[in-house]
């Protein structure tokens, strides 16, 4: 396939996001694209500065981009939510990233807190819903600060919602070799939510004979990851369980430093959005301590949905020999180093 | 401590829950504890017999005991969340069993599927609410089976329901060595029933200067659960995070057949409900496969929360020494071998 000129949003963000971005972009350009990258300062600084976190103008600029690679966002300083709901979620409800898409992967030489597991054994991709559920912010409290206070939160989902993105899975679930796919939720106490979720896997199955469908309920899916991994293929879950499970997904293939997502819009009526799933790591910010692998690997995600897929591969490849070659893990390495060397195998 | 009459109700429930409650009970008697033990016929057979969970009459009359034994509720013939919501939450709401007691301790000898992890990195209880959150059943649907269905789910948060339960895990903080309390939630999303519970945590602290406070997002405690398990003594959480954390910690401490619980209600105006953590396992059912321990283990807390600690404490130990003594783990031996070895350490 042909380079071509993309067009990238960054968004470097708060705490280590800025440094692992600025590995990822550099391997980014060894593969011998084209970018034209635009950075965006939004984070905490921004909202520390201007009391902004994702002015309308800039949401609408960032809509002509090809894709948006995002480091880290949040901070101490800032009240929770404020940051995550005004910048991060704004950008996936706004873009309409129905598909977070989280690889849970263990690659060779990777050390797995799981005694005896090996890398067949964790492979399985997590399609997380990325725009409704309890992430749709509504609920409210009442007489806040008294006894008798009450906090509500609603979890929203739409037969228009859990089926795109069940569509999804099934597509990605038919592409693979173990065609598996697993619901994972909580329908013996979500009974609503859990309905329309289950009665949609099964009626979309119907479409998908060659896929093998399963069901697990979210709290022995958790119990599953660390005993059986190897249960799972693809996952298909709302959006607050493939949250957890996510996490809990990058502890078992190796941490987070590894872990790379997707905020995928598959119609492309609006950029997506790359990023690690770690966070901003204050405690570590600043330091070339944080590991730019997940930045790295989010990189290639980014190639790969912009049909770029042997470029993609190929960062794939450098990171997978760079782990195999360095069995200490990341220690011992600062973060540029990891991106010069993920760089230097990329080009070479 | 002078032995006395226990007044015991007993719902061995579906699937191997009679198998691993006989086993309870048989440890409860070697104890030398007088029991009046009666049992009730609740779950699925009952439901498909009558139509039946659990009538009014019987809640009343369950009212009248000291404690209840629960072995699991749950079967596939009947719809999800039937059995699960009108017998086992019913239980749990009636009897406002609002702390969900759950503790996380690898015991010498059990293997774990965390390589590297010793017993002394594994031990935390977590304190799970039990009657609020997502758990509370409001939600509903519209236009279901249509394309333009929305399906809702509730989480409902009092200051009353959460303060309780915070000042629940502080007492218990208070009288570990650790004094480490973790509040587990998802306060930078769920961000009103989040700050409900991280000021009331905040608030309670104050009065509770020898403990630690810590705060975890639940994604984040997840992996640190697989991770660095050692970061958490007594954990509290809301009802949903309980349920999958917990899960996740039984998987840690060496599987879902060692993990108890306690439904606990600390005023004693009802009486305290005991239950292993895991399910009814209707594929293992009636094959003496099960592992009774964690019905064992519940019993152990059962005695402890009637003030019985000498015998508790015996039950434990027995536990503890079949457990050390047995590195091979449960294999080889039927849940009533097993039961009957526990039981001998208790009399001998
Ligand atoms: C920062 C936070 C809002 C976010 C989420 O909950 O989705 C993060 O945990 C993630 O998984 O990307
Ligand atoms: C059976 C189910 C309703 C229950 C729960 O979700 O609380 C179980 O998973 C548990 O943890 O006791």
């Amino acid at each position: 396939m042909e380079s071509r000129n993309i067009r990238l949003a960054v968004i470097p963000g708060d705490g280590i996001g800025a440094e692992v971005v600025a590995e990822g972009l550099k391997v980014l350009e060894a593969v011998g694209t084209k970018i034209e990258a635009t950075h965006y300062d939004l984070g905490a600084a921004r909202y520390h500065r201007t009391g902004e976190t994702l002015p309308d103008a800039v949401l609408d600029e960032l809509r002509g981009y090809d894709a948006i690679l995002l480091g880290a966002v949040g901070d101490p300083s800032v009240p929770p939510g404020v940051l995550e709901r005004d910048l991060l979620l704004r950008l996936r409800f706004a873009f309409d990233h129905y598909v977070n898409l989280r690889p849970v992967k263990l690659f060779p030489g990777v050390r797995t807190p799981l005694a005896g597991a090996t890398p067949g054994d964790i492979d399985m991709v997590v399609v997380r819903e990325g725009t409704e559920g309890l992430y749709a912010g509504t609920g409210g409290a009442m007489r806040r600060g008294t006894p008798h206070e009450i906090a509500t939160q609603e979890s929203l989902n739409t037969a228009y919602g859990v089926e795109r993105v069940v569509r999804y899975a099934f597509e990605k679930a038919r592409s693979r070799p173990r065609k598996k796919l697993t619901l994972v939720h909580k329908t013996n106490v979500l009974t609503f939510a859990g309905d329309l979720w289950q009665r949609t896997v099964d009626r979309v199955a119907a479409e998908y004979p060659e896929v093998t469908t399963d069901y697990c309920h979210v709290d022995a899916a958790s119990m599953f990851f660390v005993t059986q991994p190897e249960r799972f293929d693809v996952v298909v879950t709302d959006n607050l369980f493939g949250d957890i499970i996510t996490d809990l997904g990058a502890a078992i293939a190796g941490g987070i430093g590894l872990a790379a997502s997707g905020n995928v819009n598959p119609e492309r009526t609006s950029p997506s959005m790359f990023e690690p799933v770690h966070g901003s790591a204050p405690d570590i910010a600043g330091q070339g301590k944080a590991d730019p692998t997940a930045a790295v690997l989010s990189v290639a995600m980014l190639l790969d949905h912009l049909g770029l897929h042997a470029e993609a591969a190929r960062v794939e490849q450098a990171v997978a020999t760079d782990l195999a070659e360095r069995p200490t893990g990341r220690a011992g390495r600062a973060t540029n180093e990891i991106g010069d060397d993920i760089t230097a195998r990329v080009s070479g």
